[in-house]
């Protein structure tokens, strides 16, 4: 058997392929003195430039939300009128159209990092749009996402939404990143769509392309040309899986009968089908922004409405907690956010920029209740980001005024958690939010690579933080959800239900494994395993603690 | 009596004076055309720009630190030939030299904001060279920080650390800002200078100059054209509270003997002899970062050692708590932090930009280590922004490897807050730092003027935190300090001693009125004080229910 390489695995998945790597970046062009006029190279050049911009442009088209913006961005570089006079004078002092594109784009890069400060924070950017661009003067493919005929694993530093946006998952076997941790982007995209995956794989960028290698997720292993034996035991437990995976059906519950309900996380009304198939009991977290990224303005109540009856009609008197709109941090919105946040995770984000947009917030409240008036689910609403008990009540006060039922909070910053006694006093429910509430308790932005380790929501204080929300919801008798992607990890789910959660909810393909989990552990095991992980000294202490104990 | 406004007030000090206001920026300049020839406009233009720049250096050679770099890119940016070539192109077209450079600089302004996200960041900046540049062409004073002959009340929006650093704080009476919170750099400024300020206030900003106004810190209020008898009792009150301070002498102590040691924040080794002569026991929080902000590398050992021995000279037989470089977020150094950081506050900072470059912290202990052995000091060291229990093991591993006795943490993180008994089980000491920790904890920016106001050491909250660390504290036996601004507000320094601080530490100007302050009450009450504390649903509250409980 090869060499075994470690990571983070995302999910219990296994899967055997070979490698395919992200390309790596195109090497800086000769400084050649050109065999063509300066009139051809420039014609080149711009020919180039002009087919650059409206590719980027189409891919954004085509990725939509964020990514569009993004990629908007780059095409406006890619047309820049003085990039291009500088890129003619360059040609005129006798450089090719390549060179002559690489120094002018590698220039104003310069300008923007000497600068200082966050301005090199789009410098990448520049250099993206200037590889593009020598790579169609050069006709080599552009570097980025592969787009093979056959199945293969992606090997790659990390995943961006933009180079993920026109990944044709149907053949991608399994995703291996150098960086990123368990709430990356990647490893998002992972549990979405039930890829199997390992993340933050030391030695992954020294993979060959066509290497067949086993993705483990269980044991975050990733094993380089396996031998026959290793290849089998893979290929059987993949198969196992699947089979398990099918055999759990019904509602959520433990192995006594304390049921735990599960929820389906959804971005959008189109996956209520597939979640009502592979056995969502409602909806836990239904996020709104898809209603707002794609427009300048906010869109209006009968637009939100008709949304919301889409949805609401798919889950006739099943629970549906909607999430008011949670722009900013990684998802900012230029009608709502201030783009000049020197920290946008710390800044004025979900509730504290509808607060400050409130007429945003009253249109979709109102949409909702109006939808929830015509409809038969159970309609929840709560808000994101909130941080502190007048925030609570400023907003429950103002979803009952205009006529929702039931309304309750988000907790994801660490106050809220504190003081969850006094919250639930006034909310009718609290839905814990893992991933921000662990990047928010370790300090560590958890879509940076280089701090990647601490964005584990298995971390002891993370789970006294659960454990304190779980204390407050049985103390006032109110309902605590968990929609963070912690609640989608298997054994995670059961110390999150042993700490007090009620509800779990998560991506769809995440539900068939956490129900079987859940179904093998009573209560007091559950509270047992919470013991335990409360009392370890490390995230990664905890989850081998609960997982010494779970093993049979 | 006149109208009162109403802030936040930093400290308890209150001040008479007449308002002068941050000058307004520049109108926009007509588009008028030239009545001079291009070549004269040009000459203009180009005289001004380069005068800016030469005023710009100046600024920033004297005010040094991080201004001294922010101000460096602004004057590089009026040198910037691609602007100067476009303001010549527009003045060729017949503009004046102020419309060119207005629209030179408004275009470039532009197109990076155009570039979306963090590009607009210095966007700004731009706009400060601009209008000192139009205002130089104008003959006329440039916006900026105000510097008239006579002693005055500052009023402005906030007041960056550019426009602080030649401020002429002898003629400052007071503060007034329209934004910022308690921890804006206008209240640390505020307490580190014992200027009386009160920030945040609604409707300063349409203070008109020469008003005769009273600023009462204590209450936030800020009495518009005071009769005579309110402007004779804020004056007596001053007196009073002058003559307090010089009474209140001896070493930190709770009315009941309860020793509470009173400790310096230092930033150099400068400040020793004043912090001894106010009273300080020894040093609680000596900053490092002075030896590293200058220098594009890490200084010397022996540069070090020189620094340090100097200080510890100061304090023979006392404690001096040094901190371990802590780089990052809003002090970041080119040699050890990554400026492309999307939230550096939650970035490679502290500790863990320290651990990714281990030997320059290696060559601060040692240096720390030497200069100990050659004094007489008590040399305590710790560690900025830990978030583990696996970080804490490696620096006080380190630290005592390389020689050092007394080995602890900054607790500014809340997991590391959450773990304390966990963390203590290893550190000799905990300092809770609780600016970022209140940052963190409500997860709004200290910096950002549209969350201020969740920046507020007296929440819940935090004050639970900090009870997690009092109580490990008590339970190990180890000692638990505060070096956040925290301690300098006198009665949250009793109710953070009821949480089970057991030293506190602070600009050396605010060591008086803590004194005093602290010898008011018992152990027991400041006890009953921090129960209140913590039953409050929110900051406010919790100071309005203790503030009620202390008065007589």
């Amino acid at each position: 058997m090869g060499d075994v390489l470690h990571g983070t695995g995302i999910g219990r998945g296994i899967a055997v392929g070979t490698v395919l790597r992200m390309p790596e970046p195109l090497p800086e062009p000769a400084d050649d003195t050109s065999a063509l006029t300066p009139d051809a190279e420039k014609e080149r050049a711009r020919a180039s430039l002009a087919a650059a911009a409206a590719i980027i442009r189409l891919r954004g088209e085509r990725a939509g939300g964020s990514a569009k913006e993004v990629l908007e961005a780059q095409a406006f570089m890619a047309e820049d009128p003085t990039l291009i006079d500088d890129v003619g004078v360059r040609i005129d002092s006798g450089k090719t159209a390549e060179r002559a594109v690489y120094e002018a784009f590698a220039a104003f890069r310069d300008l923007l990092v000497s600068m200082g400060g966050y301005m090199g924070e789009r410098a990448t950017d520049l250099d993206d749009v200037s590889q593009r661009v020598v790579a169609h003067l050069r006709g080599v493919a552009a570097p980025g996402v592969p787009d093979p005929e056959h199945p293969f694993v992606l090997v790659a530093r990390d995943l961006a939404p933009a180079d993920t946006a026109l990944l044709d998952l149907s053949k991608v076997l399994a995703l291996v990143t150098s960086d990123g941790g368990p709430t990356s982007h990647t490893a998002i995209l992972a549990r979405e769509k039930s890829i199997v995956a390992v993340v933050g794989v030391t030695g992954a960028l020294e993979l060959a392309d066509s290497t067949e290698i086993v993705v483990d997720a269980a044991t975050g292993d990733v094993t380089v040309a396996p031998d026959e034996a290793t290849r089998a035991a893979a290929l059987a437990r993949a198969a196992e899986l699947k089979a398990a995976r099918s055999a759990a059906t019904g509602p959520g519950a433990l192995a006594d009968g304390t049921p735990v309900p599960l929820l389906a996380n959804l971005g959008s009304a189109d996956g209520a089908a597939d979640a009502v198939e592979k056995g969502a009991e409602g909806v836990g977290l239904f996020r709104t922004e898809f209603l707002f990224l794609d427009s300048a303005t906010a869109p209006t109540v009968e637009e939100q409405k008709a949304q919301y009856v889409r949805l609401l009609q798919a889950f006739p008197g099943k629970k549906v907690v909607v999430r008011a709109l949670d722009a900013g941090a990684d998802k900012p919105l230029s009608f709502l956010n201030d783009a000049a946040e020197e920290n946008p995770a710390l800044g004025l984000r979900g509730l504290r920029a509808l607060r400050a947009n409130e007429p945003i917030l009253r249109d979709q409240l109102r949409a909702l209740a109006e939808a929830d008036a015509e409809t038969d689910a159970d309609v929840w609403v709560m808000a994101p980001m909130v941080s502190t008990v007048e925030e609570t009540r400023y907003f429950t006060a103002l979803a009952r005024q205009l006529g929702l039922k039931t309304a309750g909070v988000m907790v994801e910053v660490p106050s809220s958690a504190l003081l969850a006694d006094r919250i639930l006093a006034d909310a009718d429910f609290a839905s814990i939010g893992t991933n921000d509430l662990t990047q928010y308790t370790l300090a560590a932005d958890r879509l940076l690579g280089s701090v990647a380790s601490f964005q584990d929501p298995w971390h002891p204080a993370v789970l006294k933080l659960v454990g304190e929300v779980g204390k407050a919801g049985r103390t006032t008798g109110k309902p605590v959800g968990i929609c963070g992607e912690a609640a989608a990890d298997p054994l995670l789910a059961v110390v999150l239900v042993g700490l007090g959660a009620t509800t779990l909810s998560m991506s769809p393909s995440a539900l068939a494994d956490v129900r079987a989990e859940l179904a093998r552990f009573t209560l007091d095991e559950a509270r047992r395993f919470a013991d335990l992980a409360l009392s370890a000294n490390s995230a990664v202490e905890a989850r081998a603690a609960v997982t010494s104990a779970a093993t049979p």
